[in-house]
């Protein structure tokens, strides 16, 4: 049984595991759920993800969710594939844990909720709110400066190589490069490197491509 | 060098490491942050973590912080010792990603605003916000729901052995037992006594024992 992906193409999560498929070059099948119909608050959605939250993954017998576990059980269980995103050194991988928590738990929140306001609102004919918008570029822009610094240090975010933490950043940043936070990255002349660079690898491209 | 601990008693981020620590029987040198100083926001710790948060570890020349990333480095780096909190085959170490997800993404956000509101809050002397504080119970208990059903399949979140997932659990869920939300884990059998098994862990109670 090939792997399947069910979860709707619009979704940052959803698409952050399956740029991490394409990074490894595996097959899957892509079951789209269609949220407007609310389907993945419904059986059989919820057997896969009790919490009702796209993406799922099934894989043989396991079935996953939280696209951040899903990247990684594909980055462990498919380590012998296409590019290498994690290490087996413990010390290596330290870095690496480390930076997928400060995207989750710095870079995200306030990127997930700009990307919302200038990106997701304006495109469904919603009012962006700007005292909003501004407090969360506020925040971005001290996520970004330490980005900066450590881009001085190393190519990417947890060392010399491409690894899940620059991966699980790819949607949300993709998206906010279409909105006028894209300045924030701009000005930061290692973090704008970082972006290019990120962004333009084939297997994000095919990501994009499905979206277009 | 002996590993190194800079972090807070009060702190639940300190107390997951220490647990961590202690479950693999390992000897550490703590080094107390004075937050109320700020001494969190400064040089040196901010050579650790330039986010300014407790906690920061260091093992020879190894410096991390995010204390979910500390306690993964922790638990792969020194596999052979104690109790072995992960797994090498990836399907059951998916299982416990997976778990660790749901921990910092939807149990982690109510229970440590409810955990201020209810218990620090009222020891410093301020006033609980009670309309807040039944948002986030009643967000809680949407968790412990799918919770009390997942502990009815195994003996703990991810399995039937004690991992890193029920770990990254204990100081907020030992924290709330000592507040009115105590009712929303003894409302659920199979919640109750995973947290009295969980809790009674003498590598736990050793961090409590700290605190007394």
């Amino acid at each position: 049984m090939a792997i399947k992906v069910h979860g709707n193409a619009m979704s940052t999560a959803t698409q952050r595991v399956l740029a991490c498929l394409n990074e490894k070059g595996l097959c899957y099948e892509f079951v789209s759920i269609d949220m407007r119909a609310g389907e993945h608050k419904k059986e059989p959605f919820t057997t896969i993800n009790p919490f009702g939250q796209v993406p799922g993954l099934e894989d043989e017998d396991l079935k996953l969710f939280e696209s951040r576990a899903i990247s990684q059980y594909i980055a462990y269980a498919y380590a012998d594939k296409g590019t290498p995103l994690v290490f087996t050194d413990p010390k290596k991988m330290a870095i690496v844990a480390v930076g997928m928590e400060v995207e989750a738990h710095h870079f995200d929140g306030p990127a997930s909720k700009l990307a919302w306001e200038l990106g997701f609102k304006p495109m469904m004919g919603m009012v962006t709110d700007d005292a909003i918008a501004k407090e969360h570029e506020a925040q971005l822009a001290k996520v970004l400066d330490l980005y900066e610094i450590r881009l001085t240090e190393c190519k990417y975010l947890s060392g010399d190589t491409f690894t899940l933490t620059d991966l699980h950043h790819l949607p949300t940043v993709t998206c906010l490069m279409g909105t006028s936070a894209k300045a924030l990255f701009d000005a930061r002349p290692h973090v704008s490197a970082w972006v290019a660079d990120i962004m333009a690898r084939p297997a994000w491209q095919k990501v994009v491509a499905k979206n277009n």
